[in-house]
């Protein structure tokens, strides 16, 4: 990066306390040229701390992306923490102005959520026009659901969130020829529910009991993928991949941000 | 509402221009016990006179709530003025951080744009359910399409948004328990793309000439009428209301805010 931009993009992880860091981000910075700064507090750090290191990130010109590993500690208001990132340097893009600014038409967010992002990369990678079509999201949270149907909206797609409250979900991706899954329930998304020729986004994950696996048990997605596979003309799935591609995305976002504030945007 | 919350709320009205003020809102404060503040700047204004106002109104005690009056006049950034607004007393809810938090789960915004929360409203007065129904909402505008379907979706609607890259609209609308139009194309819903029984808000509102009207032409809305009433169980439009509920709901919203700031919420 730095022959391209004249400057080496930063990435500063904040991580609270004994939880496990996700190394995979600083990890793989190493290898397209961007600088992290790992910071590493105590789990008994006070929030007053916290903050105080949230902000000299903010004010560090070498960093261009900010992550705060969750969940923190429970003595902290997690909204209060994540707040305090300056939304120039919140490549989760979590933040609600970056939110606001990707539901509304003509307006740009500073960063998109890198899972939500990768999905929609996934699809444009692979020629799957997104235009126009029917797509169906299941589940509506706000780091990938509602995000992930905001950003099919602006790609011109017909978009129903089915949740919890929805009846009879299978009569609306019966519909659908895009169908995004990211709720966590092992094989929700039956044969049934697919309409031949449909394309699969399952990012949910979660794993089930399994004597004959390794460990004792095995991940899986939302989509039940023996009868899936027989209906649907492509699948996209998570399981297995161990987020490599979202991590990639995080770092996009990184550089993205690194361009914008030396005016390379 | 000085007995109630011992102050009175105060509404400021900015008006730049020759363009026609709409008058409704602060002739009708005065029904309701809010003080209006009605500001008429010429013209030939500068921009920074009138950022210069907006500030004044943001740090007035008195004042709980702004109007900005559109179009301002070309020579002026929209969005840089009604950027400048205050989160907290821009009471028509346009503010991205506002509409953020709008589509978060578990997060308030600080007001509901005026229209769509009409539209609720004008439900439930009218005991319809929502939670659990099929919604769905053409036209996908920032003023009351996208935040009308993330209102629909914080009651637990189904929502599919349609537009104008959306194939054949009338296969999903004709799914749906609730329909809310606001595009401007005169009768474009007809009765076969409703299903017998549906709820129908009818928030477009264009005019078609018609030489039998008083003044030549005659105002109205999205849906059939004529056709639609054969089919649907229910009927709401706009037309013929003159926005009086929306109206309403913006003194509502200067309300809340003077609760809010004076800690009565």
């Amino acid at each position: 990066q730095q022959e391209s931009i004249g400057m080496v993009p930063g990435l500063a992880v904040l991580h609270v306390g004994d939880t496990k860091l996700s190394k995979s981000y600083w990890v793989s910075c190493g290898f397209v040229g961007i600088r992290s700064f790992v910071v590493h507090l105590a789990e008994d750090t006070t929030e007053e701390k916290t903050l105080e290191c949230v902000s000299s990130f903010n004010d560090d010109p070498c960093v261009h992306g900010i992550l705060v590993e969750l969940p923190l500690p429970t003595h902290m208001d997690e909204h209060k923490i994540l707040n305090a990132v300056s939304i120039e340097k919140d490549i989760k893009g979590f933040h609600p102005l970056n939110i606001g600014l990707l539901a509304m038409r003509g307006r740009e967010p500073f960063f998109l959520p890198q899972t939500p992002k990768a999905c929609i990369e996934l699809l444009h990678r692979n020629n799957i026009e997104i235009k126009g079509k029917r797509a169906v999201v299941i589940g509506r949270s706000n780091t990938f659901g509602m995000p992930a149907a905001l950003l099919l909206q602006r790609e011109d797609a017909t978009v129903t969130i089915i949740h919890s409250k929805t009846k009879n979900p299978q009569d609306i991706t019966r519909q659908a020829d895009i169908i995004i899954s990211a709720v966590g329930k092992p094989n929700m998304v039956r044969g049934s529910w697919i309409k031949p020729g449909a394309v699969i986004v399952d990012v949910g994950i979660s794993y089930v009991r399994d004597r004959n696996a390794r460990y004792g048990f095995r991940w899986v997605g939302d989509i039940c993928y023996e009868e899936a596979c027989e209906v649907a003309s492509a699948i996209i799935t998570d399981v297995g991949s161990e987020g490599l591609l979202e991590s990639d995305m995080l770092l996009s976002n990184t550089l993205t941000s690194a361009k914008r504030i030396h005016n390379f945007l």
